[in-house]
């Protein structure tokens, strides 16, 4: 990481807030109510400090991942090998007693995205994120964990939640097809672990860049919002081969490339279905997919294989060919069966138009510290806990927490809301997962020049 | 991932058992009876079957790492970016209702260490892991989520715990300075991620190949051990440069460089103080350390220095030069006072001769199913639950579980306690971190071409 260079006020900074008093103003009242409130010694920037996100200067260095056309940075993007999502909730302080009202909400969403883009800006220029915009004195404006490391192909992207719109006063620019996805019948949700109103995707080929990131866009979230889950996922070096998820099986195949039109007829919003400030955005479901990989491991090829209905080792169609091959639902084995089971994954869900851009997950044990975890040394007759075909009882395979975090951009969540009715009437592979937590957010284009990001909810007026 | 070569007898496969019966005999005893208590399929290998750990073959690929000297690979070996550490405890299947004898447990231990050994071998030199040792017709002999990547610097690295010892009858063989770590007035130990009478740490480049190392191992110990705990950690690409730790501090500074007398002279144990067989081994004392992040960031960058005992930035001690420049306990500043404070970390542990291998974690926000964390979507007027100075009340800072993994190899883990006693008594660094987790483990010498690790604890007679 560089030392950072001079910031710069923004003309972001002075987009009105839909509200009748100053900005700032209102902001500083907040945070003194806030603070004051919690007893801590937060206290924001004033009208004469800096504001964020500062433009990039002649001397920055480039970004190494920028955004594809109205797309933000993360999406179009090669797949980096580490990820970590995490959603916020709006939390904006106000006066002791006193609920935030809709406007002072809505100031306090414009200081954190300015906040963020600000930051994610800097970060994925490989430099520090900035001041924090809290009154530390002394404080260092970084926890320093990533001086001398690349930024490693680091992108930051962000996201809105159907509840947000909502707080913020702006019902009537939520995009049309943002809303909670329905229940599906084989969910085993946790709600620690879904939904969201802010979220944010953190990937780089450096699981410290990331960690870094994480740690600074979190830093400047209190007493706007807060934490509400994190999760974190890898992928292996597969170099230009699709990668291998948990079940052994290439995910993505079917993939459209960047660039193609194929690409932004399956992912990119356009003007006729959506408010204009969000054309060029695009929609992200999330979902983490919890992976019976003892069961999988026990089962046979066979029977994964026409699970998924492709080879394990090629990628190819059961109908046959190689990875790319497109399917033949039609052809037989000789027993007379189609040789893609119907109810296959892949008879499943061909159809359905999306960029995946999922990571692999293993938590391994999370051992609950409970007493049926520890181990006094005496000899266990018998004791089976830890068979491979016994340990996935109930909603959770125990505490063996490993599978997929499933990310699908595409440019209307109904596809995915009828490709997972498809799967969850009928699909092998409910035999071997679960999803145990849910998301959908839209994905604003990337933010213009010297604003932040979905400034375009409120224009100057 | 290259197909694996034909496997062979292994002559370690013939040595006895310690036990009147044959060895294979029991083992196939011992398995049916845990098969049917569980109600589960199971089955060993009968004697027709080929052992492990295969000798290598001329066509094999080289190890990547190969073991240094007497230390096992990941001692000596330069660090990796990922790492995964796991204890398991010994839970050998016995006929139902009967507990198994000590000599059934020994015969069970010798096989689990040849299965460990084997696949161990096999997967640092990029091959599959070989045959389960579970009867599964039809089924896969490895999760292929490691096909078409490279071994990437992987290495497994094998431990005992003091428990062991009398488990398995060898009690009068025990590593002389090998016994649970006495408890520490600053410990916040949780019990789930504490001790362990079997160790495995996995390093490598790539976390889908560390990860498909420990499905691998772990896939093996079913009917012989079961999984204790594990934890995860990484580094980040630092190059020749020492890594920093989530402090933002270099971390390693003073650790003895392979290959020299130094190192030796602080790792390994010698024939004089401790059992012949465990001649040219060593000792790994774990740590859990959990870091109060916020907590951190949130003083100055002198407290954090002067916690430290060096410059965070160059990693120079405070008493002055460069990052290797010896430091100067006597050198005061204008105040009178020492530069480097007694009660700094630096001060504290200077002395003590070990290998730090230590790794960061940060598993960021784990949600606790609960209904704390549960946002209904409602203002929340002054709530400052995600706030940086309070969200670490307890043991436990919350849910935000971040730090290091600290791993001490060390030829008597008496050093270690020294040093933690110190630290317990004084160090201004009890202020940010808790040590949650605890274990202590005998690391055996490499495994003798041919034989499982640990098998001269069972010489052939």
């Amino acid at each position: 990481m560089t030392s950072p260079s001079t910031e710069r006020r923004s003309t972001a900074a002075k987009g009105g807030g839909g509200s009748a008093v100053s900005r700032r103003a209102l902001i500083t009242s907040l945070a003194v109510a806030a603070g004051a409130g919690a007893g801590a010694v937060l206290a924001f920037r004033g009208d004469d400090a800096p504001a964020s996100p500062a433009p990039a200067t002649s001397a920055d260095p480039p970004l190494p991942e920028p955004s594809h056309g109205t797309y933000q940075a993360g999406i179009a993007t090669p797949q980096q090998r580490y990820a970590c999502f995490a959603a916020f909730d709006l939390d904006v302080g106000a006066p002791a007693g006193k609920a935030p009202s809709t406007a002072q909400t809505a100031v306090g969403f414009q200081e954190l995205m300015e906040r963020w883009s600000g930051a994610a800006e800097r970060l994925m220029r490989g430099r520090p994120a900035g001041p924090l915009p809290v009154n530390r004195p002394g404080a260092p404006a970084d926890s320093g964990i990533a001086d001398g490391l690349q930024a490693s192909g680091l992108t930051v992207t962000f996201g809105l939640g159907p509840e947000l719109f909502d707080r913020i006063g702006r019902k009537d620019l939520r995009p049309r097809h943002l809303r909670e996805l329905p229940a599906f019948s084989t969910d085993r949700l946790e709600p620690a672990w879904s939904g969201g109103q802010l979220f944010v995707q953190i990937c780089g080929d450096d699981p410290q860049i990331v960690s870094h990131a994480f740690r600074s866009l979190r830093g400047r979230a209190p007493g706007l919002a807060r934490l509400r889950w994190s999760q974190q996922g890898f992928l292996g070096r597969f170099g230009d081969a699709t990668p291998r998820n948990l079940f052994g099986h290439k995910d993505g195949t079917a993939n459209p490339r960047p660039g193609t039109a194929a690409f932004d007829d399956a992912v990119r919003v356009t003007a006729a279905d959506e408010p204009s400030w969000f054309t060029g955005g695009t929609y992200l479901v999330f979902r983490k997919i919890r992976m019976d990989l003892p069961k999988w491991d026990t089962s046979t090829a066979q029977q994964q294989d026409q699970t998924i209905g492709r080879r394990r080792d090629t990628g190819a169609p059961l109908s046959g060919g190689h990875e790319f091959t497109p399917l033949d639902l039609t052809r037989t084995g000789p027993d007379g069966e189609p040789l893609i089971p119907a109810d296959s994954h892949l008879a499943l869900v061909r159809d359905i138009p999306m960029l995946r851009r999922s990571y692999n997950y293993d938590y391994a044990f999370q051992a609950a510290p409970s007493a049926e975890h520890r181990h006094d040394g005496d000899d266990r007759p018998g004791h089976s806990h830890d068979d491979p075909l016994h340990d996935h009882a109930g909603t959770g395979h125990d505490t063996y927490d490993t599978g997929m975090l499933f990310c699908a951009y595409l440019r209307d969540p109904a596809d995915f809301i009828r490709a997972q009715r498809k799967m969850a009437a009928a699909d092998r592979l409910n035999a071997f997962i679960q999803h145990t937590g849910s998301a959908v957010f839209a994905i604003p284009p990337a933010a213009e020049p010297g604003r932040h990001l979905a400034a375009a909810l409120f224009p100057a007026h």
